[in-house]
């Protein structure tokens, strides 16, 4: 199972905000959406990632003038991006070790999606279900020769 | 595999707000510890939980106002808590079908933990791993006799 079959099966949307948006907004379109993160672009250029966790720690940081600060001001720059092809269990790695709920799908250079480790687990979860149980029956099967 | 190894290796350490502490210092909490929730209680008596999300959507919602309002205010209240010895598939499912990523762990009617999604994500996969390779030993093994 690799990143493609996540996307085929919930879709390529992306909910995305300027850098010049106010944090505010950001809170309002997590909100409006019931998502966890927004991706943040210039034109086509992805230039990080703002997620329910930057917007509370600028709360708790600036107080009340948080919601009047800029998405630039707070967001992740280091996104990490994976390709269609990279199996799930890889990326799940990946997202465990550098402690993230999103990652970036980008194909040929350009955006195709988001996942997050809810998508990863539920997907990485029904294919090891799915391969133990076929496992399973071959043991089952040969006891019964 | 069972919430009790997750404890094991996590530890029991929870960290509670009371329901009449503000939003504002709720996320400070947050931001201090790096961690996602916290547990509303008051004595001994679990309320509820606040997370990041209840905490950016009442940002959303009330603006700059939203530091001083209280956490009783817009605290989840049905939490759902697990036991000690509950397997960590049965878990997993619950939360994915609750859409939540946090449960508490109450034993003999104390609470005795908070597991995350990411908690319940990493040891499930290492459980399903572990069956996976048995098997798969256990049918190459019978291929060479």
């Amino acid at each position: 199972m690799t990143i493609e079959n996540i996307l085929k099966r919930k879709g390529d949307d992306v909910t995305t905000i300027a850098p010049e948006a106010t944090i505010k907004r950001a809170a309002d379109w997590l909100r409006a959406k019931n998502i966890g993160a927004l991706v943040v672009m210039r034109e086509n250029t992805v230039l990080g990632l703002i997620s329910e966790r930057e917007i509370v720690h600028a709360f708790s940081r600036y107080g009340e003038t948080a919601g009047s600060m800029l998405v630039k001001e707070v967001m992740q720059h280091g996104v990490i991006t994976v390709s269609p092809g990279e199996s799930i269990n890889r990326v799940m790695n990946r997202m465990t070790n550098h402690r993230v709920r999103h990652v970036l799908v980008v194909r040929d250079g350009e955006l195709a999606g988001i996942v997050s480790i809810g998508d990863v687990v539920k997907h990485r979860l029904e294919d090891l279900e799915l391969e133990t149980s076929v496992l399973r029956d071959v043991t089952t099967s040969r006891d019964w020769r």
